[in-house]
């Protein structure tokens, strides 16, 4: 770098970080500040087509201190886990030559050089769909890329790990497990890849993004109090879970759905039981997702076998993953039956991602909703109730890939000369 | 009898049984037909002022079958729950005589002799309110009376148990305690009373009749399908209740509210939460429920120390049991600056019971309940919400009596002559 002084150059890379979907749930850790779980935890990674973080590093002699923007808002870098990622990658980076730019940074210079940072989410961060997995995720895997970190995804993993849990479990696509690990430092506790996005390709993924008029715990003081006040957290951890991360492991590898859905539902039904268990108890769940619930349980009963798998994380959205695509196709029509949506909204934003689950649902308009027949587990005698506006969208999705570098310059959130956001 | 036949005659016997709600909870059978519970319970039994069931039982040689009505409609008795309850009852019944009107009923005679039973709440069956609990306890404690059972009112409860669980802890007032017992045959499965009505009489409670647009699952088939499929219950049930039980009594017995607060709050919290750990999930809380969960939590933190307690049974009802009059008043007008009635909703009708808790808390009209300030522990920068018509109406009361016998002939259901309903 010495020799360039004087010189302005600025080095950038730019990656994009799919989000993933717990199905046996992380609620729990054993070490605050290391992020050491109580249990492993197994994932579904989603296609980032439909929901991802695409994150731009940057590093320049010019840069005087770290900064990062979120969504083109500049937000603190000061934070514990911020740091912890930062100092760790800093630790590991390596000597970096581009010649064409005729630029050279030593393993030394990394010490000194400061880092841009400008992320964004391809959807709402409010909304309660993992941003922070998805966005340390990025974080982590573009800053290695830049500063030429050495070590493998997994040891990446545990570095991601530090800056939010689930995290770590977006480093790959497909089926994912992080593994909780025993050592006091952490360094066993990483992801591993199950299976790729390619193994069980059939699988739909269907989002009820769930209206809140609460303000919900966050998961990092939430799963503090459970752990502290639930007298039935370590049961789950220690005998129930374990054996569950076996059952869904063989579940993944013979792609036997009904195994597969049995085991999410339950587990996700268990992390909200210590949930509420805790003191004073959390609510994640509302009605909303309750009559999601009630939906496809009523369904799956209906057809002697499970069609759909639900999961709901710290919010009141449903995660519901389909068979295959007629399953998805039957599902989407079941869900816009029960929650229309509100008079005002466009059925072209009301169900996002993939639409072609839509076109296979047989439903084009407005009037192809309105005109939706109960379906045929409703019992005739019951009258049928309609929610209307209590979903606000639907995001038709599928497993998806990991995280991937993206050279087309003009997918950079950066400037390329200046470093600051485009 | 034989010397009597031909002469008409009807004898008759009225009597009043509180209700009860569970401080910790039982859920979960270990014997289904014994109706014997997994773990012991704690309940408090209501004054039957405002809740409570009126049976009258009647005997004739006239009668030619067995008949029950119940709120004046008749209901057939040949479910086994009904028919354990009279088989028990008349197995033990005794010679009963009555020179006045020349009867003479030999132990004998009763195998033979048919009832006629009427029963009555003084609240909505439907309302969730345990009329079940209540109705088995009058049903048995009256027909001993007429029958002249002598055995001692914790064996009556081991035969009201048969009919419903919970109707053994409405055998008595105050504080009482079902033990689960160890027998394969139910005997030593019954309730005690830890103490009497008197000994705590600061405490009042209100409950919330949350309105509801689900249909429940039954107590009997949910507790029934939690025994079969939650990961958590055996650990709830042996490991749990057991401690909590000894902290209960220990905190009735002290009158230590804080303690008797926190168990009641965290054990009906658990109680939910293997519900939901249940597969299919069972959902008994709604957002109501939730919401007045918070509002209490909200401000027994905010106070430092708990000022009432809650406690939900199978249904959305909330039992808020507040340490006194003064808290008592306090909680009113949260409740109602959060539960306003609809506007077509009369004052009167929507706290019931005990309405000089409503005075003590400076409420006469709508006006005043429209002029309640938030209370303090709402943050100011937090805007309010109110739930209009979330709540169909408040009853205001306290622990109360056990059974009773009702001389006054003007109470009985049932017309002394015909021994029909009146």
């Amino acid at each position: 770098m010495a020799e360039e002084s004087g010189k302005k150059w600025v080095l950038m890379v730019t990656a994009q970080t799919p989000t993933n979907i717990a199905v046996i749930k992380y609620w729990g850790k054993r070490d605050e500040k290391l992020i050491l779980p109580i249990n492993d935890s197994i994932s579904v990674t989603l296609d980032p087509s439909h929901l991802c973080t695409t994150t731009s590093v940057a590093v320049s002699p010019d840069f005087t201190h770290d900064r990062m923007w979120l969504n083109g808002k500049e937000i603190s870098l000061s934070g514990g886990r911020y740091q912890n990622c930062l100092r760790e990658l800093r630790a590991r980076a390596s000597e970096v030559e581009d010649e064409e730019k005729g630029i050279k940074i030593t393993k030394k210079d990394w010490e000194k050089l400061h880092v841009h940072v400008a992320s964004y989410n391809n959807f709402p961060t409010a909304a309660g769909l993992a941003s922070s997995a998805a966005g340390f995720a990025c974080l982590v895997f573009s800053l290695a890329k830049l500063m030429n970190v050495k070590e493998d995804q997994s040891k990446l993993s545990a570095i991601a790990r530090q800056g939010s849990g689930s995290a770590c479990r977006s480093l790959y696509g497909g089926f994912v497990k992080w593994i909780m690990g025993k050592e006091e430092d952490g360094s066993d506790s990483v992801a591993v890849q199950l299976a790729d996005e390619n193994h069980w390709d059939d699988l739909v993924i269907i989002i009820a993004v769930v209206s809140s008029r609460q303000k919900e715990t966050s998961s990092t003081s939430g799963m503090l109090e459970t752990v502290e006040t639930s007298m039935l957290i370590q049961h789950r951890a220690k005998e129930v879970v374990p054996k569950r991360i076996i059952q869904m492991e063989e579940a993944i590898k013979n792609r036997d759905f009904p195994s597969f859905a049995r085991l999410s539902c339950a587990d996700s039904n268990q992390f909200h039981a210590v949930c509420l268990d805790t003191s004073p108890p959390i609510f994640y769940m509302n009605d909303t997702s309750h009559r999601i619930i009630s939906c496809v349980e009523k369904w799956n009963r209906f057809e002697g076998t499970p069609q759909v798998a639900y999961t709901f994380d710290a919010g009141p959205n449903a995660v519901l993953i389909s068979h295959n695509r007629k399953t998805a196709a039957l599902l989407l029509q079941r869900l816009l039956f029960h929650f229309p949506p509100n008079s005002d909204t466009d059925l072209n934003s009301y169900v996002i991602g993939d639409k072609t689950i839509l076109q296979d649902a047989g439903i084009q308009n407005m009037k192809d909703v309105e005109a939706l027949a109960p379906p045929p587990e409703i019992k005739d005698n019951i009258p049928t109730q309609k929610y209307k506006g209590d979903v606000s969208y639907f995001i038709c999705t599928k497993p998806g890939r990991g995280p991937v570098l993206l050279t087309d310059e003009c997918q950079a959130l950066l400037d390329p000369k200046t470093g600051l956001p485009k």
